[in-house]
């Protein structure tokens, strides 16, 4: 195996311009979820393909119906046979940065800061989720180039720019071009850490299916006044449908919403106890003191292991400054539900909008936004090769062992990644819970990026040997 | 009595010039509820002084906490003892114009339209609420001049620029004011006609509390993957609320809500029935076919004899375009209270802040505004002296007996009239149900401003018959 001690070196001499790449690509505001930052998606590509090419890959944005996909194809001069070829996925879009008025830094305007703690942080929209995960294995790959000339693997780099609204074009873009994507296993570096000192390899995700909902009462608004009484208010009737969707022990009433959530089996519910998590903290840390989820449940248990049903928005009617006594018209809300097992997205889409057709009054109408579509969770075996050899390069760097741990988010690329390339993924990410990704004041810790390079630096060395 | 036919005619030769009055007054959006429009609020009141000072009157806009009342007082010069002085009411401040994408024309670009059913009408914000309806009065006491020279009796004309947001500043105005502004008789112009050709005078007007709610749970917005299912849900919390305000058979919940609300009188109920309204055809206008209220009671006994509890709005989390996986930190809503016969408006407000409270789970916390306050419903007298005045001139216009009508809005400052000033007020307006106050293409009927103003016109001589 290649000494890495010259490549760990280069990176660490290389780290201050490493920054300065990341904040480059953090400065530019690509919200995929909205059509007004098309312009700002297509220029963080762009800047993806010129920091690849300084270093001497032949990266391309590479057009979809919806924002570019960056790849690169990598293959070192003296490949072989034996050389392994591998997978490396990132997003470079962001989510929204409202509420604006709660960040303490502009959220485009990254910035190293040094808390009262002593603990130095990367600030801004991005910095963790997911442009500064996915840059510590870009770095990893330079530092190797600067040290070595070249990467021991074969490697395959692809970056989009739509997983924050749930990738439409992915999955046409995979089929298209599906031989030439297709590689021995796929990196995804866009989890967390079990915590600050202990790395994680996340093998469990939970899937999603996302849904909005219109409900029409009166053509227009109304005067409350002279119709409040008479007139169905359609905020009652969406209220109703969102207090009706848990029962009181936390459960989901939706008829045969459970359908494929399997027990936890008491194996891994022992293996999941060893980890001492703490409830209490975790909730804490968000101002919180009880589980509101189901009854029973451990938090670990209720994140990696079972489905949920979530309101992500909700507005009709008057929202702004004072008083306005309209009734209105129109009721709207957003909804997520993250699935677990083998439930299936299609069946629990369709099993919501009746369970939200068959409350709605006569004298209403309800339309769904009609996305469709969502992904199942994805379990990933944990004696996978891959895991084994990622494992122990993360134990090299951090000298402990890595976690092996379920996560609450949903990356349906992995499901995508396996029916369409038949591989499986591989998620390490130096991400923290507290790093408040979709929240204002989102943060990647200084460590998190520096010993993410230095921990894909030892994966690839890992990979190769 | 005076020969009014000079006077009719003088208004019939003056009305492009009535109207074009009018328009100035509605190009000014005088939004009083948002504080970004409060010098548009000043530029109408100083509209107002401009349009009563070219008449001869000696109008000031005067000084008040929020938005300036603008105050006349007229007293012919061959007033004696027996001379009636009668103050007039109204408002110069506007709903706010929202949804703007649903106006056909601009709100605040008023214009005068013939329909495709031959009638026609003036559109924009405020040529209904109150900007038409207070200027028939207006427009009548200038015929009066023009005409004759003078008007025949004391009158005080009081416009204010709150109405809208509670009158905030109106009650200490009285109270500071109370010899100034005491008259006989208040005539208050913001109600409607039965019907086209039925004219009416409003002697039940509903009273009104409002009450902000904001519901906390996180500390800030979270990752619905990482936190959905042990975090609680701000909005599930405040749909419950909602979900629980109304029972089956739609009777507010909340107790000792409908305190000091009695049964609507057999001879009340008799004399309603005779107007033969047609439920059907009320709900059928905005879209409507089955009434929402309280099963068993009549829509004409649900809007002017019983109380509601609506939701004028709601919002939280994510309510952009497309989709954020968030679970919010915070839910809102915004809700009204419509009371009627001797309901407390602060009992009311106490007993429904204790019922949301009773709904929040521990680890949530819920703020209210606090703006307090509301008003009680009011009933006036039918056997008014004033009232069978009015009656008789808006006979002789209409050629139809008016009838005496409950009204489901608010108009708080009746209620003051009597407790601060100790005058009742006689509610003669020439809105009609279809106007879309409150609502995008508000609308004044061109017959309700033209004989709206002739109406008063008859009305101020019969006072001084």
């Amino acid at each position: 195996m290649t000494d890495l001690a010259p490549i760990l070196s280069a990176a660490e001499k290389d780290f201050d311009q490493s920054l300065e790449r990341l904040f480059t690509l953090c400065r530019i505001p690509s919200i995929s979820t909205d059509p007004a930052h098309a312009a700002d998606c297509d220029r963080a590509a762009a800047a993806i393909v010129a920091d690849l090419s300084s270093m001497g890959f032949d990266a391309k944005a590479r057009p979809t119906p919806g924002r570019p996909m960056v790849v690169e194809h990598y293959t070192p001069k003296d490949a072989n046979a034996k050389t392994p070829h591998v997978l490396f996925y990132g997003h470079y879009d962001v989510q929204p940065a409202d509420p604006l008025e709660l960040w303490k830094t502009p959220p485009f305007a990254p910035q190293r800061r040094k808390d009262a703690d002593g603990i130095e942080r990367l600030y801004g929209r991005g910095t963790a989720d997911d442009k500064g995960q996915f840059m510590t294995f870009v770095e990893a790959a330079r530092a190797w180039i600067t040290a070595t000339g070249s990467l021991p693997i074969k490697a395959t780099f692809l970056i989009e720019g739509e997983e924050e609204s749930g990738s439409p074009s992915l999955v046409p873009f995979l089929k298209a071009n599906r031989k030439e994507l297709s590689c021995a296993v796929a990196f995804v570096c866009d989890t967390n850490m079990w915590d600050a000192k202990t790395p994680a390899i996340t093998t469990r995700l939970r899937g999603l299916v996302h849904e909005e909902v219109t409900i029409t009462g009166p053509r227009i608004d109304l005067h409350s006044g002279m119709y409040g009484g008479p007139a169905m208010n359609p905020i009652r009737v969406l209220s109703k449908v969102i207090a009706a969707l848990h029962d009181k022990t936390g459960k989901i009433t939706i008829p045969g919403f459970y359908d494929g959530v399997s027990p936890l089996p008491a194996a891994t519910k022992k293996q999941w106890k060893a980890l001492k998590f703490s409830d209490a903290k975790f909730l804490k840390e968000v101002g919180l003191t009880v589980p509101a989820g189901e009854k029973g449940k451990s938090v670990l248990e209720q994140i990696w292991a079972r489905p949920t049903a979530e309101v992500n928005g909700v507005w009709g009617g008057y929202t702004g400054a004072g008083t306005k006594t309209v009734l209105p018209s129109q009721a709207h809300a957003k909804f997520t539900f993250r699935l677990v097992g083998k439930q299936d997205p299609e069946k629990v889409l369709k099993a919501f909008q009746a369970f939200v057709k068959a409350r709605i009054p006569k004298d209403c109408k309800v339309t769904f936004s009609g996305r469709g579509g969502g992904s199942p969770a994805t379990e990933i075996p944990e004696n996978n090769p891959w895991i084994s050899k990622s494992a122990a390069a993360l134990k090299a760097e951090f000298k402990r062992d890595a976690v092996l741990m379920g996560s609450g988010g949903s990356i349906p690329i992995c499901r995508s990644f396996k029916d369409i390339l038949g591989m499986d993924s591989v998620l390490v990410g130096f991400g923290l819970n507290d790093d408040a990704i979709h929240s204002p004041n989102e943060k990647y810790n200084l460590a998190s990026f520096q010993r993410g390079i230095r921990s894909w630096i030892r994966i690839i060395g890992g990979l190769a040997s």
